[in-house]
């Protein structure tokens, strides 16, 4: 056809690359041969020249390319839009460009990494995904592809400049899957990750480093070239400086050692720095991004921690980077500033980079100028200090280590995604908003399972113009175009399904990292948690065995790889331990259901093993040993004696036995002498509560018959069952029917009776009284206010800074489960004093009682973003003082395990804060005003003094409120 | 034979009753007669005249028998030393008493129950046990019976005056077992009851009363009637005034009925007298202790218990009580002088009792003057307040309620006997000694299993200057008797096991009531308490199953029937709770050996319906349904709601994992980074501390090798493996010879490994300290010295008042438990000012450091025998002042299931109180002074403050000390 280039199952265009491209293309072109071979059949063949055809595909990079130099000199390329920019490239159909060619897709790239994104953008074009190895995505079959003129761009300048990956802890999966596949960590295997690096257009990566050396297992230094070839920068993490793998100190230290044996730079300065040297030589000549700096062996700190060392660290530091620095000069480059080099602020380096009062910091060291300053998040996805206003413009830059996987305290999380998009987003945002736009990149812990937070990882890194600050709650957005990509028969509605599988499980685990979870998270019975998130696991399994019926046999597989598997056996894991939960609460009330709750976490267990090992069956074995991540019960910051969660048995007592109880409750009624217990209902005092559920159990042998008796007639009141037999437990539904309700308060009783029990229920009502409230008036229950944050009545923006609230929606432990939402100040840098006109929100409720109130602020559990200052906000009572609240205070370690406060966050996903007020009878509102934009509101609960909320994990439900 | 009167299966001698015997007389002479029969297999013939015969046996009672006042006239008997005297009977060998009669034996007794008490002594000398019915013991059957001189006595008057038990808390026993067999609480099951009572010579019955009414069961009158031939008085509990069951109430009270409807003295007073007085009118005419007052119903407190309301009870019971009195005085006797009657001072009447600083109590009340006034122990075993000084000559006399049987808070115990002799003996000699020898009635709930601890107290109270104060520590020499008596085949040595088995379980149950035990009561690893109580119930059933074995057919039921049940039914018991603390206890620690308990919990449960269904199955169901009483894990008062213990399962973990434990410590120690874990043994730095217990277990699937490497070799430590193979857990037993320590302290340290996992042992040792001491001088354990009260270095007795500490051996939890005694002083009515010399005791030891120290005083839960005086003693640290320490405050309410602190000795039968002293350094003495008899000290332990034990229940074991 005219204007297009066609590819079918018989003819093929040739891909032509000349003998001048880079190998990396030549080789890339081979790859992208085998796509348009999945897609239509047949294998392009690949030219050195143009030859006599209807079309051909030329792959070019700029000064690499004499064809594209012609097509240049004769007006039919304009190469000004690529020429002199970073990993960009053009595509665009060209008439008659050759002789006895009628058409040519040039794909040129202003360099090698331009030209290969732009072959693998044309890969994408036909639609093979990034993710086809990693996630087993498979691109629809054609009879016939066309390429026409909507293929035609010219691609942006990342973002980012290093953007990338480190494969860590790499045992057992990565290790037993690669060991099994390709020998070891050796190119064949890396020969996938640049692949999948180049393909999400990234170009930075930190192998694995656990037991392996990436300069030596190639095998040889088959790995290094490797990565040269395909333009890959590798790095190395915070404490392998100066190209050198950690594992290989190990194998070339000893006392005989030309290097010597100590790790220890005071002791040893020569061996190290012949170490050092010894690998410049040896790596230098790749394209490296180089870090220099030293920490102790295996990822200690290096001298003792003491407040008194810390000048004697810093000048350490300075002496260890000044020589790694000649070295560089001496065996890499003469000009210190052609090579990029990195300093990474990790753990006590940070210190020293503030250095304090006294001494001063690496940060005031004009050696490091041109050197990337990488910054790190708190290992759990939250960032730590970044770079304050006066530092931004820095000549070296900043990075960034973000974590999707951590081995370290309070507990590792490592098995699968538990960092929703939506944090992901937040948090990079802000790195980004703060200046760190050099290095991004995020550790995948073993890759697998990862491979699609990855991809928008790297996406917002490439192109955070378009999906970061500028576009908040667009994970919807991007997730549509990436099912699009990934399941491309996929109907509309299921690929909108498979989005919420997607995101459904990632945020069901970011409430609480998988391996951090056991049974006595979730509360068993109070607000009927642990119901309320089995209902939610339940959602989420039907939903994917809904998607993965329906799609065909072409999308099961990339399906069942990156989305059903994690999201089944993440739900499995989770109902685990809320079966174990509700085992021990029915086992404490004495109750033989419990056995039945035993039971099936017994089904979880057996399940689990079976998911992983049907798993490791998958397309015979193309994954096995991926899914060996040991994620149950972690009580230790790693999987050493990490426990099952423990089953009850309870032997039933002689005779059948009436128990009654409120199932959101731990008390159990029964038997007694005189006047019967009675179990209080109230809750139909307070608005939109209508429904209560009773449980009526025999904890004994056999069954027994009960009745229940309404001490007369309520016609506002029903009852599910008024009589019935037990053999275990029966639920009985209290329903409220407001309408019916006359007058003011109302008093029902009953009397639950078997033979020899007889056990009362005390229930109140009445109307509600919501009738004349303001818009977004709340209504307590017992006293008790809840309110998420994104239920304000009232929004003041900084009118001067022009810096507001903004909802960003799905965000954290309330937008996941709570059904609310986050609140964020943006701009993300903005910072206020006491004084200033700061954004806040204010919140409307009906107070029924004067007195002393405390309000609940939750917020996400962010870190201070500045060294050592606290993270604040204020609160205001109407007609009351504004009050600055600290929520963070400045002496919290953020990331470190000792700091109790920072592990209580980290692992339970929010922060509370508290303050007290106090309240006269009436409609009120509070105002929480921001002192700076880190802190994410998620919800404001205002209680009595006293009348606080029954222990639980995610607080009650949020309380009624006027629309 | 010359002088012998002989029986045989051929020939027995006539027993003769005259016509104007008692009725009784002539009713237990046919009981009598089927005792000889049950000997040497004939019957002997009743008469009622002497025949021809070379003997005969007459059965008479002073005045009631003309033929021994023929004797009496003869000479040939002389009656004064029985004459005018109370219950006593004399045996006399008559050679010609009549004519044609060669000897006659002569039981005569001063007054009806005399009479009896001599016939059933007769029983006794040819070996017919008094529980022949009620504990199946079978007397040996001889050839030939020959009564001879050895026969002759008088008989004592009982010591105290009106003796019995009261049938109790009879549902579901009891009541299931006489409906059976008698049809109800009958007079023929009555005839068994009364009989039973008159072999142990009392002559006081509370009968049944929770469902049944004594004087309508008979069917009609005949229980009461029966009671009056047998010369059973018959009394009722404390809410059952003027001789009406308060089971009659709820038949004949109505809106329309003469009694009214209110059991409510104000309201319906006339209604009530007549109630009474019908009652008196109907059973007032047999001999009969008649109760007076009132209690609200159902043994409730009569009206609000609020401090205005004092006055008011006291008057309202004055009104009460007078008028009672006065239809006493018209319908049983005009002189109520001759009626004996009793005021039961129980729960809030023995606050009306005493009154306070405004109001008078009935105390001070003369109309009571002739009046006994029952007092009641707080119904755990433990005297309240009893008869002071001042009061104890009062006419009228004391009673006092004592229970083997309890329905009621903290706990009900009822199942199988929990009071140990020794408590009894301890507790009722003071009773005693405080001038309470009018009524001794003693609960026992069903009887059965409760029939031998009841034969001591009846024994006791009959002859309590034989056993009683004067006789501490007489237990064994008591129980020695009554094998012989009841075990009379048996060898001397299987009979000494027997009194090892009897006293073994109870003593064992004594330490905690059955039904007051759980998983969480004995500690499952501190001081290997489990370990010690498991070892202590392997005795008791090895002792148990050897006896039985060794026993012949004529002995075996008695043994089955009274001990071999109770003992192997309670040590199942035990144990279930022993298990499942361990079971709990590995499970918490992750150990797959938990499950092995969680095994042989379900094993103690199935055993324990299995004994039980075989006992209801014993001589073919003679017993059947006394089996039935709930006795497991009592979490209220009573048995509802009562849970089995729960068992833990454990799932094992995925690999072999290596856990290393003390046996004695919660601690677990695992895979870990950097330096392994360390265990630390610093036992061997204290004296006779020798063997510690290393558990290494296999956490996960499979099986582990491990091995132990020693640094370097020690030869004073002895390990017992060095190499193995753990499946689920072995232990490993490290021992220190010392002899072979040479200097001070050593050190040693282990290595104990599997392929992946190390864990250190860290072992400390010394040379003991102990030379050159004086003796007595304990030793300490890390600063802590446990010394048994009856390891004493000293002891100063008060020499003016004649007390002194007595060891009391096999007393309370010390001397069942911890190889100790209880420490007491006598008399017990001993009584000291702050400033008087006091009975004391020294206790020695070494103090290592100077320091601030704790003293903890173990004491026997005892309750101040004056009401509102607190129970206190004195401490004095050697060189220090003496310190009065109150162990029980003047505001304690014993017996209050409202009083935690009550509630806390009566279940723990422990009191502890503390003192601080200050000590330097070497050999060190404190005293411990008594300020009365009441308290009975058990242990004592010093600590440096802050290093006080481990929790546990029964403490740590004594230190070692020089002896």
């Amino acid at each position: 056809m005219e204007g297009f280039i066609t590819f079918d199952a018989r003819n093929s265009c040739p891909f032509t690359v000349e003998p001048d491209a880079f190998e990396g293309v030549k080789r890339v072109a081979k790859k992208v041969a085998a796509d348009f071979e999945k897609v239509c059949g047949k294998l392009p063949e690949i030219t050195e020249k143009p030859e006599n055809a209807p079309g051909l595909v030329l792959f070019a990079t700029l000064g690499k390319s004499p064809l594209t130099d012609a097509l240049i000199r004769e007006g039919k390329f304009d190469p000004s839009p690529i020429r002199g920019k970073r990993e960009v490239y053009q595509i665009k159909l060209i008439d008659k460009p050759f002789d006895g060619v009628s058409k040519a897709l040039l794909v040129c790239g202003g360099d090698k990494r331009g030209t290969i994104y732009g072959m693998f953008a044309l890969s994408e074009f036909i639609g093979v995904s990034p993710l086809h190895f990693w996630g087993d995505a498979e691109p629809q079959k054609r009879e016939r592809i066309e390429i026409t003129g909507k293929i035609e761009t010219v691609s942006k300048e990342p973002s980012v400049k290093y953007r990338g990956f480190f494969i860590n802890d790499e045992w057992p999966c990565f290790g037993e899957w690669t060991f099994a596949r390709y020998g070891g960590f050796t190119a064949e295997v890396y020969d996938h990750v640049f692949e999948l690096l180049l393909r999400l257009k990234g170009n930075y990566l930190w192998p694995a480093m656990w037991t392996s050396c990436f300069a030596l297992d190639g095998p040889g230094s088959l790995n290094e070239e490797l990565a040269d070839i395909y333009g890959v920068i590798v790095g190395a993490s915070h404490h392998e400086p100066c190209l050198r793998a950690s594992e290989e100190w190990d194998k070339v230290r000893g006392p005989d050692s030309v290097y010597g044996n100590d790790w220890n730079y005071n002791k040893n300065k020569n061996g190290l720095l012949r170490y050092w040297e010894d690998a410049l030589k040896r790596s230098g000549k790749y394209e490296k991004l180089i870090t220099i700096g030293m920490r102790g062996e295996r990822d200690s700190s290096m001298l003792g921690e003491e407040g008194e060392f810390l000048r004697e660290n810093i000048n350490l530091l300075k002496d260890i980077i000044k020589s790694q620095r000649e070295l560089i000069k001496k065996h890499v480059n003469q000009n210190l500033d052609e090579v990029p080099q990195l300093l990474a602020l990790y753990k006590e380096v940070e210190e020293f980079f503030y250095g304090d009062e006294k001494v001063a910091g690496l940060k005031d060291w004009d050696e490091l100028d041109g050197v990337i300053c990488m910054f790190c998040e708190d290992n759990y996805g939250f960032m730590r200090t970044l770079p304050w206003a006066e530092i931004r413009g820095r000549k070296g830059g900043f990075g960034m280590y973000y974590h999707f996987d951590y081995h370290g305290g309070p507990i590792s999380y490592e098995w699968m995604p538990s960092t929703s998009f939506e944090r992901t987003w937040e948090q990079m945002c802000m790195a980004y908003d703060y200046g760190i736009k050099d290095v991004w990149i995020v550790n995948v812990g073993d890759l697998k399972f990862n491979e699609v937070p990855l991809a928008y990882f790297m996406e917002l890194a490439y192109d955070f113009e378009k999906w970061g600050t500028n576009s908040p709650n667009s994970i919807d957005g991007y997730t549509k175009i990436w099912t699009e990509k990934n399941f491309p028969l996929a109907d509309a509605n299921v690929r909108d399904k498979i989005a919420d599988v997607l995101h459904g499980y990632i945020r069901m685990n970011a409430m609480r990292r998988p391996e951090a979870l056991n049974s006595s998270i979730y509360h068993p019975c109070h607000y009927l948690e642990a119901d309320r998130m089995l209902a939610r696991a339940g959602e989420i399994e039907k939903a994917n065995e809904e998607v993965y019926s329906a799609l065909g046999a072409n999308e099961k597989d990339a399906y069942y790889s990156m989305i059903y598997f994690p999201a089944k056996a993440s739900v499995n894991l989770l109902r685990m331990h809320l079966y174990a939960g509700k085992n021990r609460h029915y086992a404490e009330q004495g109750k033989k259901i419990a056995n039945h709750y035993a039971a099936l976490v017994t089904e979880c267990i057996e399940k689990d093993r079976a998911l992983h090992n049907e798993f490791a069956l998958f397309k015979t074995g193309k994954w096995k040993g991926m899914e060996l991540e040991q994620h149950i019960g972690f009580i230790k910051w790693n999987e050493d004696n990490s426990r099952y969660p423990l089953r009850l048995q309870v032997e039933p007592a002689y005779k059948p036995r009436l128990v009654v109880s409120r199932k959101d409750r731990e008390e159990v009624y029964s038997k007694t002498y005189g006047n019967p217990m009675t179990v209080l209902v109230d809750d139909f005092l307070y608005a939109d509560n209508d429904e209560v559920i009773l449980e009526i159990a025999n904890d004994g042998i056999g069954s027994l018959e009960y009745e229940i008796k309404p001490e007369k007639e309520y016609d506002w009141l029903q009852i599910s069952s008024l009589k019935g037999t037990v053999e275990s437990q029966e639920e009985i539904i209290l329903r409220c029917d407001r309408q019916k309700l006359a007058g003011e308060t109302q008093n029902a009783r009953l009397l639950i009776k078997d033979s020899e029990t007889a056990v009362a229920v005390e229930i109140k009502a009445r109307k509600p009284v919501a009738q004349g409230l303001p818009p977004m008036t709340f209504l307590e229950n017992s006293g008790l206010v809840v309110m998420e944050a994104n239920h304000f009545c009232g929004k003041k923006d900084a009118a001067d800074k022009a810096a507001g609230f903004i909802e960003l929606k799905n965000y954290g432990r309330s937008g996941s489960a709570c059904g609310g939402g986050g609140m964020k100040v943006f701009p993300t840098t903005a910072v206020f004093g006491e004084r200033d006109e700061k954004p806040s929100l204010s919140y409307r409720f009906l107070v029924e009682e004067s007195g002393d109130y405390t309000v609940e602020v939750w917020m996400s559990p962010a870190n201070p973003l500045e060294n050592k200052r606290p993270l604040r906000f204020t609160l205001t009572a109407q007609g009351g003082q504004e009050q600055v609240i600290t929520a963070v205070p400045a002496d919290f370690m953020a990331g470190s395990h000792s700091d109790k406060r920072w592990n209580e966050g980290a692992l339970d996903q929010i922060r509370i804060s508290r303050g007290q007020i106090k309240l006269e009878k009436g409609v009120r509102e509070i105002a929480i005003g921001a002192l700076e934009a880190g802190l994410v509101l998620e919800r404001v609960l205002v209680y009595r003094t006293g009348c606080g909320p029954l222990p639980s994990y995610l607080g009650p439900p949020e309380s009624f409120f006027v629309r």
